[in-house]
């Protein structure tokens, strides 16, 4: 590719990896195929990357944003003719105020860095999410990245107050707004939130900070009904007066596979409840924020709202119940599954799950659907398999799960995004005047169809 | 004009007003003068909206959305040849989900009609200002609306989790997403939150609702210097551990006028300190709550971090406390005065307003400007006059007020938007590129330029 001469005279050797040592690295973090991008363009920094987009805009040169690689809806998969551009190198921690509470960071900085950046100041940076290690700031900006603090702190988009982005034709955004209160103007920094680097590459942002909170108190509950569930979290959430930073649910099957060998986890309450809860709350008083929880625990057991309960009373044993949360793997070995990640009104969900094994059974006499996920977020996550891996059962199985959302306008992703993976289902979440309104703002800012073309919507 | 006849085969003579029955209401809550559009046309649905804007479009005739015309940057003025459009009889709640934490309604409820369906299911809608009784959603929504609740629950747009909006050409948006996570590509409710109806009229939303609060503590504390006021911040919202619910602040000048005569109240804390602090949160348990506010003043004392501090101990207490904070009419009435709305990061604030007071002192000897705000958002408030009204001072008071803000990267606005006010200072909040974006997004989805012309750019 003639291009490539050119993007190596604006980044140097150091900024271009060629022929196969593009392939030899992994397509994603969960992907065992290589990368099939003809090249890997390594920006040193803004003014590069400005470059090398102005040039590949004017020659319509496809290209696709790489962060971590650890996105989950196929929204930096590359293929032969495209251009992958990575902001491995754009990894400086630029400014943290202690007192305005924001850090200024470049793109490429991997989560957990940031975060360990932010508690060395006795502060706290409100994304979180498993993949902490290796994805980057500039992937959960580009995905909205949900995880573990959305229902006390909101998506990444909550955590983001500013940003620097380059536009298809080279021109770059400075948007690197560090105040809570901006309505000078239209916020565009939304522009390239969520959008899965379809409108822009994020180089820079500044994200808000918080105060480390100095408690946690965390139990494990059993409910017999999904009354009881939903009335649980109104009492629980009421009672710890916006306290409340996780509720996260399991079903039966779900906690009984996470909790019998070969799982390493013995099950803390008994299996067989139909529902299992885990709630956190995060404070500031240990031993008030403590009282408090069990007295709230304990009046749920009065009101008959939960069945049985168990209360951590150390790291180690919170470590426990979260373990039992997160051992998703336990799913994958009967054979091959598959992850969906929905969200719909809470009071939609008992009779959704019905609709959807109803659905299954229509197909398959014997299948897997294990259900679970961030409840209090409307966010359920479901591991699916039918025994076979071929394109019509996954197509299958991917009616299943999603038209049952369709009536109560459910989202076909609550936190992954849409990428190449679902962008057939689109128009499930989205009506038609809305893509065409994505469509319009994609032929705005990017007219040439250069960046990240195919994915979200075609 | 021949437009009205065809608008009133639309919307009925009940949905149009014209003659002098529009000059006759004012064109603001805090405006003698009266509404200068041709007609104002009251549509009772979206549906009739959506037909007006489409004949509106194709005639190219300007539109300007009205709401409670509580407006404070000229957001909602209009002129001779335009046409009013208000969403006064768009004024259902439709749906209150008190599961999934939801208000669905239409855009021309009042905030607190809003706020009340919301108390009465012992939920809280986590939006408010001062104009509650006459502001409506749809214009909360359109200004992103700040106010008493930003430093907990964030500005109107956290609250926002759908919307409807009409489009210049009458097409109609249906984003009503009810829940807090939804990825399914690129999140279209933003271009009509804080974009004071340029790009479209909102007319329907489904709010986000939270359980609410039951404890309340507020203190009004003193202090010398503005390093105090920095480290107490961090203090008290370390040590509430994400319940800090307002920290608004008082310069002396500010609190000496609200607290002498004319002025109704007296001062709790002797006058003369240069800060005043007023703090407050919100919380789960009344009795352990307060006491633990009750410690970290008193450990904020033993730091000291504050020279004296009062503390509420009743509603009424509480009342006259926040009554001093907003007894802003006093300083309105040493002349004619105007006020400011910016923000900046908090530690660049003293400068600035030292700033500020050396530009004021370059052109009158005798002026006025008074700073309280939400400091804890960023966000100051500045009174300032400087005897007279006409054109030339008030060019001159504005460039006082604005120019500091430019090294610093402040905002002209931080909550009251832009509107046709400020517009003429939006680049030195905003660089060329972010204007032209704006500019291209307005092109996109309004291409025509009928919805609220003029206001916040050209």
């Amino acid at each position: 590719m003639k291009i490539l001469k050119d993007i190596e005279t604006i980044v140097g050797s150091k900024g271009l990896i060629l022929g196969e040592d593009v392939f030899n690295r992994k397509a994603g973090i969960w992907i065992d195929d290589g990368i099939r991008a003809d090249a890997i363009v390594r920006p040193k920094d803004t003014q590069e990357l400005s470059e090398v987009l102005e040039l590949c805009n004017a020659f319509k040169q496809p290209v696709v944003p790489h962060g971590g690689l650890t996105g989950l809806a196929e929204g930096a998969i590359s293929k032969k003719g495209q251009i992958a551009i990575s902001s491995e190198r754009l990894v400086e921690i630029e400014e943290i105020d202690t007192v305005g509470r924001t850090m200024t960071l470049q793109a490429g900085v991997p989560l957990e860095r940031a975060q360990q950046e932010a508690e060395k100041h006795d502060l706290m940076l409100a994304v979180d999410l498993g993949a902490r290690g290796s994805c980057t700031i500039g992937g959960n900006i580009a995905t909205n990245a949900g995880g573990n603090m959305v229902v006390k702190y909101g998506m990444t988009r909550e955590s983001v107050l500013g940003l620097e982005a380059v536009l298809a034709d080279g021109r770059v955004v400075s948007s690197m707004n560090r105040m809570l209160k901006n309505n000078s103007g239209y916020d565009l920094k939304q522009l390239f939130i969520g959008t899965e680097g379809t409108l822009g590459f994020v180089t820079k942002a500044v994200l808000r900070l918080r105060e480390k909170p100095k408690s946690t108190n965390t139990a494990l509950l059993a409910m017999n009904t999904f009354e009881q569930v939903t009335k649980f979290l109104k009492h629980v959430d009421r009672g710890l007066g916006g306290n409340m930073s996780a509720f996260e649910v399991m079903w039966e099957d779900f906690y009984s596979q996470v909790t019998s060998p070969p799982a390493v986890n013995s099950p803390p309450l008994k299996q067989g409840f139909p529902y299992y809860v885990l709630v956190e709350s995060s404070g500031s008083n240990q031993d008030k924020d403590s009282e408090h929880f069990e007295n709230l625990l304990e009046q749920a057991l009065n009101k008959e709202l939960i069945e049985d309960a168990v209360v951590s009373k150390s790291d180690s044993e919170r470590g426990t119940l979260w373990a039992i949360r997160d051992d998703v793997e336990q799913h994958y070995q009967d054979g091959p599954v598959k992850m969906f990640d929905v969200s719909m009104p809470i009071l939609c969900m008992e009779n959704y799950i019905e609709e959807m094994n109803n659905k299954f059974r229509e197909h398959w006499n014997d299948y897997k659907c294990v259900v679970f996920g961030h409840l209090a977020d409307g966010n359920l996550h479901v591991v699916a398999g039918v025994g076979s891996e071929d394109k019509e059962s996954i197509k299958k199985m991917e009616s299943c799960i999603y038209e049952p959302l369709k009536p109560i306008k459910g989202a076909i992703s609550a936190e992954h995004g849409i990428g190449l993976e679902k962008k057939d289902y689109l128009s499930i979440s989205r009506s038609e005047i809305e893509i065409n309104i994505m469509k319009s703002l994609k032929e705005t800012l990017d007219p040439n169809g250069i960046l990240n073309p195919g994915k979200v919507f075609d």
